[in-house]
């Protein structure tokens, strides 16, 4: 998102905002056509992209310059061809591949309440039933553990070494909302001495077991099943994770659920949660900050809360040396309280 | 749209495009709880916005924020503002306002192909029924003529200044697919000799009549109902206006039309097109090459299509002194052949 409200008044960017709905529609079929994998394998021509698409001509020339319009791809000399963020995060053939994300992002039922935007802009909060994204045993969080993997894994690592920084020894390590599990997953790679306790939806809870196997590290992964507000935690931890869980949430649920984490941890114990914090202003940086429009769509109260706004539940809830760490080439920032 | 495929490699670029969905519903959202007028009228505050339009405090301060994201408001010391373009072009209180343009650009008919764009590019034409967009007294040209209105009348008197440069005396002008009418209305408003004969769907020229009667042309302004292609254009004109009209259509469809058209003009009359005109790279300029996607969707064989190929089209009809005219602030240009 670039805003572009500098210079002379312009219809363009108003026109270019009606019409955004079809850049998603266009990442979407890309990513089902399998495009970006023929763009990997070359050599770029329509009629070639046109077959290995199983698609028409025009169809593909129209769908290849579009994305190359969103910079999603280059064109050179009537050639498509990756840039270099298409050729990390779209080719199927990458590793860091990120495709998957689709299923996710593009669930019919997140972005039902887009449609009726103004109504939940007058009621305030979600117009899905019940309590919306975090109605229990929710399916899409199935889907999330699926296909959200792999963007949120590139965070796993800085969020390991961020955590687990100057301990040694056994660890008892409490993932919350565990989802496709690769955060607690990593700790247990990284350090032979932890064992993590998952707690998600029992459906959800098998996704993180098998990405538990494939790491190699079942045998110090234990499923907690059940909601994160209900279940007994057991304990005491010496680390608890909280990814991408407290903006489902209004204030004070999120200092209930703070304190009923601190009273599972070891004193000093380290409570990390993982976010999109915008800064003060509420307007960037511009991924964080927009994010506030997903949670105010889809949950009853949640929110992409600022550094001051966590820092201030943390310390409701009785923490303390509270640290902001922002993960580098992403919108997250992990924000730690000792306990 | 700006493309950010230069620098390292980010998924967020992906992640913007997987939610850009949202930045529509957000700007139609605003339009409904007419939130423009409320930033224009002041003082901006969340609360008294959320008086004004009848709305919660979090829905609009979080919808605020995400429109001040997107460039669409400014926001000062925890105040909104308007832009110069959203006060210009968004503001109703504004002479210039397209905030109409809504209505049609978020029509279900027409975004409804965008959920099937996958399947759209295998064809290489809509999935809509018939001729979709184009399917003969099709109610969105009447959603059209009253919505687009606005943003289309900016246009109306840089083309109708391209058109009569250095004619005189009496003019007959044919408005093919006249629409709301405000381009032929235009023309004779500037000039007081022209009558104007306007061709399109008999539900729509309802619109162009009730333009024309509102700029006191009503005498000079004659209505011939039916489909360009089959009625009888009579004439013969000294001018045809063929305004967003020809990207619905294949290029031997539009061949053909043009044909019919120079057979109406008198030697030497002008056939002047306004249209999406990308530049031979198809990926530039951003609003003009992304309209293809737009047709490639919509109709069963249209496309935003280059001069050279425009220029091809009017020599192939017969047309001579081809000329393209760049109309500035805009996405649009007028390109014009003389019979």
């Amino acid at each position: 998102m670039s805003p572009q409200n500098a210079g002379e008044p312009s219809p363009e960017l108003i026109f270019e905002t009606f019409n955004a709905y079809q850049r998603s529609a266009a990442l979407r079929a890309a990513i089902e056509l399998d495009v970006f994998r023929a763009i990997g394998e070359g050599p770029g021509d329509v009629d070639s992209l046109a077959r290995q698409c199983a698609s028409s001509g025009r169809g593909i020339r129209i769908l290849c310059d579009y994305l190359t319009i969103l910079g999603l791809l280059a064109k050179e000399e009537g050639r498509y061809r990756h840039t270099p963020s298409s050729a990390l995060f779209l080719d199927p053939r990458s590793p860091a591949c990120i495709a998957s994300a689709a299923r996710f992002l593009g669930d019919p039922v997140l972005s039902a309440p887009f449609a009726r935007l103004a109504e939940v802009v007058r009621n305030g909060h979600t117009v899905l039933p019940g309590d919306g994204s975090v109605e229990p045993d929710n399916p899409i969080w199935v889907e999330f553990a699926h296909g959200m993997a792999p963007m949120m894994g590139a965070l796993a690592s800085p969020l390991a070494a961020i955590v687990l920084e100057g301990l040694a020894g056994p660890l008892r390590v409490l993932d919350i909302a565990a989802g496709h599990g690769l955060f607690g997953v990593e700790v247990a790679k990284l350090h032979a001495e932890a064992h993590v306790t998952a707690v998600d939806w029992v459906a959800v809870l098998e996704v993180a077991r098998g990405n538990a196997r494939k790491a190699g590290v079942e045998d110090r992964y234990h499923l907690l099943p059940g909601s994160a507000f209900d279940v007994d935690y057991g304990g005491p931890y010496d680390i608890v994770l909280l990814t991408n869980f407290l903006h489902h949430f209004d204030v004070p649920t999120c200092i209930g659920l703070l304190r009923k984490v601190r009273a599972a941890l070891k004193p000093g114990g380290r409570a990390a949660t993982l976010e999109f914090v915008p800064n003060e202003d509420r307007v960037s940086p511009p991924v964080a900050a927009a994010f506030s429009l997903t949670m105010l769509a889809n949950t009853p109260g949640g929110d992409a809360y600022t550094y001051r706004e966590l820092q201030a539940m943390y310390k409701d809830a009785g923490f303390g040396g509270i640290t902001a760490h922002v993960i580098p080439r992403s919108a997250h920032t992990v924000v730690m309280g000792l306990a």
